[in-house]
């Protein structure tokens, strides 16, 4: 593969090119370093914005809506769908997919979904990276969506310029998301199917929660929108956009992208360290020494560990 | 906390100093190091036995008749409920607990679900440790099972002595199964909610798989089941107890614990590692220098990182 082609193609915007670069960042194959290092230079025209909340939310309509209405305003979009890599959620995941074709053959769209893990130290990291890819290719807009359960919807917050939570009016998300942080890395809240109604009730129960000093940061936007016939689309745009300009305007943004920095620089040192420890010659046969001698009892897996450390650390 | 105490109540099976101690290790409190290493003494007597699946497989309910079924044979049984930390399981984790009511109040049962994460070096090793706490405390046999859906189902494999995969035969589990990897780190497969048909069907196409060499190891039980009414439940424990024995004759449940042993190490070691890293002093500020670095683009994240690497670990 030469490298350098597969660069200026991808700069140059081709998707054929930006596919092949993804796939080889996701897989950690050979080249991918310089492959990161040269595109880094064409870095920091896209905005990325976060989608999560609950299964059933309707995140996938919603970012479908979000992308036509981009589109619209004449700007490229891509759409990164974070699969916490469930052995049981393919089906889910490929209706998503699905559901998405009506934006899927637009040339100014591009769709990708990322269910590997532990390459690059992790989903979070992993899916960064390919952000920065669709960034070097043009994208303005990329949108970052957790589609499976668990851990991604926290982390889609540490990798966005802003995140959007979407909660449905009905179903008791309101208090989980209270419960569970959520609301702490939610810069904007979408109430969505606001057709079941119950949606003003549960806006007034955020703000009151807010009020009640349940999170941080009291005033965020709460959009009431019904993404099955785009009703509140144009104005969560809006909002997503006024409040990057706010925050670039305080310095708040910045800010967050040095933090988010700083956090990634972190997972990526320490996907460094363990790969060079456990690929070291000798390294095997240091771990399976160790777990002989917890194994018949002379340490602790703990005390086990610790005196591994101290070896292959010397 | 007198530390010695409370490992002499533990070790002589006082359910609150168990409670304590686990709560000591999931949250990593002052001592917990000690702790670990003094229970490893008394260790070696609990079977492992891992119970994953997908959602609505009737895990639960199986392995609450497993649990009455090991009961009457006048074992002490302990079960471990993983989760993978997702904000909006909350609800579900509940209603397992209030389903497994018919098991809490006997004094040879403890039930603990595991949902925290992040200690010790992720959720697999802190479950690990659980584990030989409930072994020190003697348990006889240790059910852990997956709640959520993620990560765990896989995890859960990689901690237990052997790993019973339950399916329900109508919706395609089978076919999710294969692809996924369970099938790989599957001993034993129940076919569950046998009432509703197609269990046989579902045996039969395992099996087809198996000939077609769609795993490694071919021969595997495949035991019919109903949970709710009990059936086939004797015969999974006969299953579970005929593997341990013809394993342990055959030396590969010592090597399965010895590789068990060998990851878990690891990754108590890339949990030191981590912790020594970033709460030395100075880390920080080399942190903030890196990103600060990669943000006026004078190098990629990753080259930034390999340079931290190389700094921090000097």
């Amino acid at each position: 593969m030469n490298l350098d082609l597969l660069i200026a193609e991808l700069v140059a915007g081709k998707t054929a090119a930006l596919a092949r670069a993804i796939s080889v960042v996701e897989n950690t194959r050979p080249g991918f370093e310089r492959l990161l290092g040269e595109v880094h230079r064409s870095l920091g025209r896209a905005r990325r914005i976060g989608v999560t909340g609950p299964p059933g939310a309707g995140k996938s309509t919603l970012v479908e809506r979000l992308v036509a209405q981009y589109r619209s305003a004449g700007l490229k979009v891509a759409v990164v769908a974070v699969d916490p890599t469930s052995p049981f959620t393919g089906g889910a995941l490929l209706g998503d997919r699905i559901r998405m074709e009506s934006i899927a053959l637009d040339q100014g769209v591009y769709i990708r979904s990322m269910a590997s893990r532990g390459s690059l130290g992790g989903l979070a990291t992993t899916t960064r990276e390919v952000c920065d890819l669709l960034d070097a290719a043009g994208f303005d807009r990329i949108l970052v969506e957790t589609v499976g359960v668990g851990q991604s919807e926290l982390d889609v917050g540490r990798m966005a310029d802003s995140t959007v939570l979407v909660l449905v009016p009905e179903s008791g998300d309101g208090i989980q998301a209270m419960k569970s942080g959520l609301l702490e890395i939610a810069d904007i809240i979408a109430i969505n199917k606001a057709d079941r109604g119950g949606a003003d009730r549960m806006e007034h129960d955020l703000r009151t929660a807010f009020e009640l000093g349940l999170r941080s940061r009291k005033e965020i936007p709460i959009l009431i929108t019904e993404a099955v016939r785009g009703k509140g689309i144009p104005e969560l745009m809006a909002a997503v956009d006024a409040l990057v300009a706010s925050r670039r305007a305080s310095g708040a943004f910045q800010e967050r992208r040095r933090r988010n920095m700083e956090d990634r620089i972190k997972e990526i040192a320490e996907f460094l360290i363990r790969r060079n420890l456990w690929s070291a010659s000798g390294a095997e046969g240091k771990v399976a020494a160790a777990a002989e001698s917890v194994l018949s009892r002379r340490q602790s897996p703990y005390q086990g560990a610790q005196a591994l450390v101290k070896e292959v650390l010397r």
